[in-house]
């Protein structure tokens, strides 16, 4: 059994989930902040997935930092194959919201008239930013685990 | 050596990579005929990505269609490695471009004046739908193909 840095059950493992859990919290808090969210279905469904992925990458944080202290990794294929699944669908949700809240908020920032004030402008810009280094966490999260899906 | 359908060299992959050309082709028509799509950063984008999936899945059509010809399918190993990378390269990139669109096209629709003549925001609509179908597509033959990478 390798052991690959990164996948669930490593120290790599356990910074990553916990990056994810930081990311989607600064994007989520800075998201809420910026009162007027609740105007853009871009911003809602980014604050959806924010609100789905925090709890997911939470628990798996958990998961690893239990793993690596009893240095016993959880590896049994079903469990590992539902984390693959979740990860997944997961990270295809968040790069979806994270691209569409860059999208409103190029339309904002190029728009003619002052459409949102520049602070709150940029406070949906700091959110989309971290909304994509969540994104590319969890992605490689759920590449490690799939490589090693196949080995067990 | 199992086959998978759907996977490279066979008819089902032949079929997929049929799909996202058609309708890679369709959502860059769509786009390409209503003439202000330069006016918003997403939509210029999605005309980019389009016009990379379309050569990219139109390419590995052709390999398709000569593998089921003559029946003995590509199978090296750093070719299908390429393949799958392009793949999930292309799929990425077309899931962030049609999520983008998809995002503008929202704002237009809902904007509280007459941000783009009915006609023209349906095409634009249509031209989103084709792209989440063809990154749809890609997704699968890029799993198809990952998933019989280990065994090669």
């Amino acid at each position: 059994m390798e052991e690959v840095p990164g996948s669930t059950g490593t120290s790599a493992g356990f910074a990553l989930r916990l990056g994810q859990t930081i990311f989607s919290s600064a994007s989520l808090l800075f998201m809420s902040f910026g009162v007027q969210f609740y105007s853009y279905t871009s911003f809602c469904f980014l604050v959806t997935i924010m609100g789905l992925v925090i709890p997911w990458s939470f628990a798996l944080a958990l998961l690893d930092g239990y793993s690596v202290l009893v240095t016993n990794p959880v590896r049994q294929k079903g469990i590992l194959f539902i984390i693959v699944i979740g990860d997944w669908l997961l990270s295809t949700l968040t790069l979806g919201a994270a691209s569409s809240a860059a999208a409103v908020v190029d339309v904002l920032l190029t728009a003619d008239g002052a459409v949102c004030l520049p602070k709150i402008c940029s406070r949906y810009l700091i959110s989309t930013i971290f909304a994509f280094l969540s994104w590319f966490l969890s992605m490689a999260s759920s590449l490690f685990n799939l490589w090693i899906l196949p080995s067990l």
